[in-house]
């Protein structure tokens, strides 16, 4: 039977997946206002930050809540403080969204540089990052988590394909180097997602092969 | 007398100083290269890094254990959550004190595009406000943390004038883009950690007044 706490834990699983959800679509809008050159979708970005900043601070209570309440020791106490790191790497997702999003108004009032292909794959790559670091967390996959980490040197590797492009671009025309700046931040926010997800990896990779080495050493404790 | 928990949270407010001084010391050695051209100073930031990286996770086994065995409540529950949070904030701004070390070296092979007045100036401000929120967060001082806020749009209008004059020099000379594109970065990492210093402040200053609202709440029951 579950108890009051397995539900609650329950509870803040499923609230930092939909926090999850929510910083994924802002990624996703924003990258897409630039793609379709559509403004209206940079503006559903901003909108939305609102809702993840409130998620922060509700995971958070629900966090402190649990600690104070149930006074969770080892696995329990390490996934609780976890998840109060998680959501400020989430808001801070967010908030590159917004950023993004800043940035392609303008770029959306002048004509296209470039076709954007590299930038759309970029966040099309930390959006997924987010989605499965998230899972992994909340299962406790350090496989899924270790693909994160492997994702981030694809991120890592377009930012730098973007910029020395770009790079080309200002020295050739002058007349592109506002934009061209603009794009290389755009890039560079989405890398600084891919780096929030790689974070989130790290931390659930360091908890979960704690768990495994601990597990081992119960083990071979108990065989003595 | 000093209880055992009262000593344990005494060690763990002088490591977070410790970390802060450390973290302070990394931002001043990357800038301090590109202002005296010494890419020795750069390798100091990249050497320090290690220690600011170990320092997270031994922090946050320090707290992890408080939490554990003193299972504290309210006040001090709160306190070590945030630590936990700051120790990652810390360990973040670290990382881009490496990025403009890493910044610093190419710059230095070439010739200075132009005397670097804004950026030791954002550097100096960054510094003070990574040292005076962590004494903020130590002290409960949320006048102190409000003043780190302030400073933040400093920050930001000094980041926007590098900008626009880094800009200028682009469109007028192509030859200047690759330094000018390295400043660009360098003004937005120290942008970056002022923003983490007031992330931080925020927090300190929600903990700090919620603290004030109770206890004006509690002194309102007692009257009754």
């Amino acid at each position: 039977m579950e108890t009051h706490f397995q539900r609650e834990l329950g509870e803040l699983k499923s609230s930092l997946l939909h926090m999850a959800s929510l910083v994924e679509k802002a990624i996703y809008n924003a990258v897409q206002s630039l793609v379709e050159k559509n403004s209206e979708l940079a503006r559903k970005t901003f909108e939305g930050e609102d809702r993840i900043n409130r998620m922060e601070i509700d995971i958070e209570d629900m966090c402190l809540k649990l600690l104070a309440l149930r006074q969770p020791m080892a696995v329990d106490l390490r996934f609780i403080t976890s998840a109060m790191k998680i959501v400020t790497d989430l808001e801070r997702m967010g908030d590159q969204a917004v950023n993004i999003a800043q940035r392609a108004i303008p770029l959306n009032q002048e004509p296209q540089l470039k076709p954007y292909i590299d930038i759309p794959r970029m966040a099309e790559i930390a959006q997924t990052m987010v989605k499965d670091v998230l899972n992994a967390f909340v299962n406790g996959n350090s496989k899924l988590a270790r693909s994160v980490c492997e994702r981030d040197d694809l991120v890592d590797g377009l930012n730098d394909q973007v910029f020395r492009e770009l790079l080309t671009y200002m020295i050739s025309d002058p007349t592109t180097i506002a934009r061209a700046v603009h794009l290389i931040i755009v890039s560079r926010c989405l890398e600084r997602i891919a780096d929030h997800a790689t974070n989130i990896a790290e931390d659930v990779i360091f908890m979960v092969d704690a768990l495994v080495i601990k597990h081992h050493a119960d083990a071979k404790g108990e065989g003595k």
